[in-house]
């Protein structure tokens, strides 16, 4: 008997708000690749979305985790503050999926800005 | 004999874009609260400042830390992509300090969103 667990397959959706700058949303298109480097076998699919301004869009990044065959997908706010977008806007379109696909798990991981270590990246920066 | 060096007295000032919402400006206070806590003696003062809608200013919070009277002020952009804010707008602020205050180094450190570290810190929100 081979019990397994912890072996579902997991997609993981940097969220960011979008902006008219191409640059500013190829910084991270980048961070999502390199995320997805750096996730391993924790992950088996990496990406990102947009609130707004760019694309995917937020439905479509959860989207493309699914069809890659994930069954559970953290979803994860690249923002610094709990604002109206995270409190409210990307709550409310990962609703609209969860109902769309009441099998897969789609779960909202704290947004970057509450992160614990982000004092230590900080201090590391101004060192 | 005794020669010390790395002994000036440093200051560190966090820089946010500021926001209409009390709350988020206050999340940037309280960072920089918990900056301090874990600066230890590396910073003999950290401040935080806002480029809009919120105070003290860039150019105050720098000033604040000239009058504790350290040698050296870091800003440090509380930032996620290099747009024109990091790009132009803080630089500009810094500018015109260091024009007033020739005696004091004052350096911009790396955006955040800039940080090696962001990646680990982001798999960890994540998992």
């Amino acid at each position: 008997v081979k019990v397994l667990t912890g072996n579902r397959k997991k997609g993981l959706v940097l969220i960011a708000h979008g902006s008219r700058r191409a640059s500013s949303n190829n910084e991270i298109r980048l961070l999502a690749e390199r995320l997805r480097e750096e996730a391993g076998d924790r992950f088996q699919h990496v990406g990102c979305a947009f609130l707004e301004l760019a694309q995917p869009s937020i439905p479509n990044g959860i989207q493309a985790c699914i069809d890659a065959g994930v069954e559970e997908v953290v979803v994860l706010p690249y923002f610094l503050s709990a604002g109206r977008h995270v409190a409210e806007d990307i709550p409310n379109e990962v609703d609209v999926k969860r109902r769309e696909h009441p099998g897969i798990t789609i779960r909202i991981a704290p947004y970057l800005g509450a992160a614990e270590d982000i004092v230590g990246v900080l201090l590391k920066q101004a060192s």
